[in-house]
């Protein structure tokens, strides 16, 4: 039963990690198909649309029923609740996704607005944390989480400067307008994947804080079993 | 025991609403602060944004405590695990509230763009969204949880007609871009906002359906334990 139990927890996990690499992939081909201009990439990045609706509706059953059948201490416990939020935020990465995919169709049958470069830097440190986000939680890495939580404030910075940029190129030119928007907002779909990367980020402290102070009784049990720090900002 | 245990999901759920009282204080006064210029309002909802985050992790750290100590079945299981996420997305809408009150703060330093018309009234359509959302769970009423998702399109429609209408600003004078751009990303909070309250209401309705089937033997059961439908869109 016990080893049955472990046999489940890891299923969850490889499965959480299945759906990180499809989100990865989402954003990866969304914003390529912006910069190469490629409608045959937002058909892909659409087709795997549904997929990940699967794989997060399988998660969450798994996880309430390991939760509700098998009554789990406070370890499994964090584990399992981390594992609902995560596979939350892994769902609303693909969303951004999409989104980014359905601009870019837009986007593409028009003039460019500009070279782009800043997006894509964007979408590589967003990207990163993603992967990073959920090596941390493999490997209950609470430093790498940390690492993860502080290149928010980069990807931050990128956002300020494509809206910095595009600003110029609208008020020098109206007829930009409507696409420099759009890009702006692309760059506001990558700040929000990155902030879900940040929360991925924070449940993972979360869930190797509390084995930190699991040992120290039930008073500091009780403090550990804090889902996540108060995001920062 | 079982008294105690009832009384205190009695009191994450009064905590839940205090909460969500607070929050739909802050959607008004941010939007109230721009509508009428007024910086002490936007000082106002910054005030509660501390309140916030104490009521946020007092209400994290009390589902995880019952959720460990005292191992509850399957209902109460869903209905712990669904306020922290609702907690969470109460969270989640106060950082949005600030972040238009930020804006705010910087708009009503500088002429204004036009009236404001659409923008309030996405706020109230967002506020009460949020308002039945928790009415819905406290009630336990899933007809009145659908009720909020349906209103989502409403919001969704008031934010491209904002859109749009601030594009024929932004193109006749490029003067008003910074400021029309501002006025967009506030009507794309309020969205986020809307956003918020459908997984609210979503999570109710998993709560009360788990309820329904519960009766219905272990694999229904199972069925039912799942803690969200994907997101519609």
């Amino acid at each position: 039963m016990e080893r049955h139990f472990e046999a489940n927890l890891q299923t969850v996990r490889e499965r959480l990690l299945a759906m990180g690499s499809v989100a990865e992939t989402m954003i990866r081909l969304s914003v390529q198909a912006l910069v190469e201009r490629n409608e045959s990439l937002v058909q892909t990045v659409l087709a795997h649309e549904e997929e990940m609706d699967l794989l997060c509706i399988e998660i969450d059953d798994r996880c309430f029923t390991l939760l509700a059948l098998q009554q789990p201490m406070a370890s499994d416990l964090r584990f399992l609740v981390a594992s609902i939020k995560i596979n939350s935020d892994l769902e609303r990465i693909a969303d951004q996704a999409v989104s980014i995919a359905l601009r870019a169709r837009s986007l593409i049958t028009q003039p460019e607005v500009k070279p782009l470069i800043d997006i894509p830097r964007m979408a590589d440190l967003a990207q990163g944390m993603v992967q990073k986000s959920l090596d941390a939680f493999v490997r209950r890495d609470p430093e790498l989480a940390r690492r993860v939580i502080e290149s928010d404030d980069e990807v931050d910075s990128l956002r300020d400067q494509v809206f910095r940029e595009l600003l110029v190129f609208m008020m020098a030119d109206t007829d930009t307008i409507p696409r420099a928007l759009a890009l702006i907002l692309v760059s506001r779909n990558l700040e929000r994947i990155a902030d879900h990367a940040t929360n991925i980020a924070e449940d993972v402290i979360y869930i190797v804080r509390g084995v930190d102070v699991r040992e120290r009784g039930d008073k500091e049990l009780r403090k550990g079993l804090r889902v996540m720090t108060p995001r920062p900002g």
